[in-house]
């Protein structure tokens, strides 16, 4: 059972995990993990100080960059003061961690339930809009994910649902993705126009007054970073008020940064009920996420008991965490370089490699928030196969670039606190890397 | 929104909490919440220096108390080093932690899949359960608490599952609870003999070949401390065996110390399929929680994809708590010490509680892991009044003793290094309250 103390410590890291540590996501059998011992900024690095600049921000959400300095020592000073106790009790750091969260959200959204991570804020957020409104379905839509626990995996829209089908109450719609249109769409308005007239038919025919929630990712994240189309949020916002459904937005991937902006939905002028949040939040230093929760909704839980809860919510690293992050981020503008970036570097560099890549079937994001679809075939738009990207990943990683691929794309997600400097390195390295790839035409 | 910097740290605190922490399981209107500031060991305080003897550990999570110096210095040190890293990846400390676990578990269980609480654990056991034996159904007791996520809480035996019931493929059987049984036993191996029946006739009438688990705490810890009686685990066990069902036992809350043992099932002579922790595993200083897995388990996923994952799955600073906990566990006989104290301080001065008080109906327990139960009538068993409770919970706190009550029961579960002096402290404090609510006979 023991390990070879003189082994390597990357070499004792990677038999460790290969002999006790069981995977997401994956068969056990294959698995060949890179081993990551520090990391600071966009940067991390092995035992052996081998380095890679990270363009995943792991699973996009290390938004502050690794092991910024005052978040790290908010924690430390957490932990020598207090690191754990009950949600039961009142602790200054998990008020002072709520105060904030509700400072950056909307207006009339003033109370935070804390949870461990995105799944279960999806799933409060789901029970929260079922007792609020006495309903029981959730309608979400393919190309989507919410989580691996049993009401957030069956609202997830993608192949991970399948083998998880437990829950009730869920139906699944089609939202806007033009570049494969479920509508037959030619421009973005047609896009936009047709899928809300697909979501209201949707809940015409599964009885507006059984529907509970719509929940959606404000902008699809591992599906593809599937901007919606001016109009499509708002014209969601217009028909859950119709009918007295609650509006979830899904903000654990898409907030705090990653597009630019505090939550994603705001550049779409629209209001959710509930807000899920997690990862950007406090950059995953600390295991956390949770709903905000608008004050009719936190209402309705004034008398009566809210059945949900966890033994760490509000946990006291995690809210330190939080404060130091979102504290760091306002005072250092990182929600803005994110912007920047997007509009004036990441974007234009992507939009310029899609036109001399014919494997780029379309780009697509805003702030630090991209995805490049690879396609075997620009006209068909066939997805480039799986053997080919394993391709890419190997050779994106061998370049010292850490990449976040899914399906058949890379998705450009680097921290909000990427430069100039560092999207030029990674740009060459896609460049060289889409060369080998690019369909002979 | 800001509040009034010149209030004092604790007013601060509660105002905060209220006006913007949403809590679990409670109605938000009336909450009134301690402040707690700072712990050290067996005690935490307030702001103002107000200190409580923590006969709680929290959520019964605090197995090593609280602010131990090296599981604190281990997350300070990885903090500094590297606070997040996603799951795909390889880390030293995190494969040091899994092999921890490994080796504290029984033989043949030698990986480890980590997530964020418990909740998240049971949710990942079922879906290894479903997926290994190609069944749907998952029989757990009534009586008992496995989560708040989607497939945990419909698990879950209690008040908590009836509004959240959105997950199918739950049944819910009796389990041996002698003080009230649903058999009509009257001795302890009446009741286990009873109880197998009981489950034995459950799966013939649902269809073995339907079950895909059946899922049980060790001992229902929130359910009131059911220690079972000499034999009935070994019986659940073969009747599993004897039908391909696997067998989970959920550790989260009776595992890594609070018996006496590592895990509580040990003393029951039982080897499970899949174990799940979280609290004692870390006393909760990071969010973390997962499953232990038989190597028959795990090899059904080595070439199959196992469809289940999170973000924060083995995350760096949860990884070194563990890492310096169960090392200091080990170093310090913090198991031993729950062991003996149980044996020779905390269940004799309990039970010479029962025999003095009327309105102690039974104590039972192991360990750090007691029940008091209370009854307004000592003849009919009728549970003392929930108006009553509130008495004896608030007569606790201002003695001093943070006190986890549950339902018409007392739970004395303190840290596992609570000392001879601390217990004889809270027998005072207990005694004391007690006489308040003894019926008048
Ligand atoms: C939009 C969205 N929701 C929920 C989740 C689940 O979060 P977690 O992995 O923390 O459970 C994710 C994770 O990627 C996500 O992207
Ligand atoms: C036996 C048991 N299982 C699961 C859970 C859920 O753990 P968590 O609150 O970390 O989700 C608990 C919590 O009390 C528990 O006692």
């Amino acid at each position: 059972m023991d390990h070879d103390a003189t082994l390597d410590l990357d070499a004792r890291a990677y038999a460790l995990d290969r002999a006790h540590v069981f995977h997401s996501w994956s068969a056990q059998g294959a698995l060949d993990p890179v081993v990551i011992a520090g990391g600071s900024g966009t940067r991390v690095w092995d035992h052996a100080g081998r380095e890679y600049l990270d363009f995943s921000s792991q699973l996009v959400n290390v938004n502050i960059g690794h092991q910024h300095p005052a978040v790290v020592q908010a924690i430390v000073e957490q932990a020598q003061q207090l690191t754990t106790i009950s949600p039961p009790t009142a602790h200054l750091v998990r008020g002072e961690a709520a105060r904030r969260i509700a400072a950056v959200a909307p207006d009339g959204m003033d109370k935070v339930f804390f949870t461990n991570g995105g799944a279960d804020a999806v799933e409060n957020a789901i029970r929260m809009a079922r007792l609020h409104t006495g309903r029981d379905k959730v309608l979400s839509r393919y190309r989507s994910y919410h989580g691996n626990t049993g009401a957030a995996i069956v609202a997830t829209g993608d192949w991970r649902r399948v083998p998880n089908e437990f829950a009730r109450g869920h139906v699944h719609f089609f939202g806007p993705y033009l570049y494969r249109s479920e509508f037959w769409a030619e421009t973005p308005e047609q896009e936009c126009e047709r899928a809300l007239q697909h979501l209201r038919r949707m809940i015409e025919v599964e009885g507006p007054a059984s529907i509970a929630a719509v929940l959606l990712e404000s902008i699809p994240g591992t599906a593809g970073v599937l901007v919606p189309p001016p109009g499509y949020l708002a014209g969601v916002r217009e028909v859950c008020d119709q009918h007295g459904i609650v509006l979830i937005l899904d903000e654990v991937m898409a907030g705090f940064g990653r597009t630019g902006d505090w939550f994603a939905h705001t550049a779409h002028g629209v209001v959710p009920d509930l807000i899920t949040f997690a990862k950007g939040v406090n950059s995953g230093y600390v295991p956390v996420g949770g709903v905000i929760i608008s004050d009719a909704i936190a209402a309705t839980f004034d008398e009566r008991v809210f059945p949900g809860g966890l033994t760490y919510s509000g946990h006291p690293l995690a809210m330190a965490s939080i404060v130091a992050s979102i504290d760091a981020m306002t005072a250092e503008g990182i929600v803005e370089n994110a912007a920047t970036i997007g509009r004036d570097v990441l974007g234009p560099a992507l939009q310029d490699l899609a036109e001399r890549h014919p494997s780029v079937g379309e780009v697509r994001g805003v702030g630090v928030f991209w995805a490049i679809e690879l396609v075997a075939d620009p006209q068909t738009r066939a997805p480039l196969p799986a053997a080919a990207m394993g391709t890419v990943k190997a050779e994106l990683v061998k370049r010292g670039l850490l990449p976040f691929i899914v399906d058949n794309r890379i998705h450009a997600v680097p921290p909000c606190v990427v430069t100039r400097d560092d999207v030029a390195e990674a740009v060459t390295i896609y460049d060289e890397v889409l060369s080998l790839v690019d369909p002979s035409l």
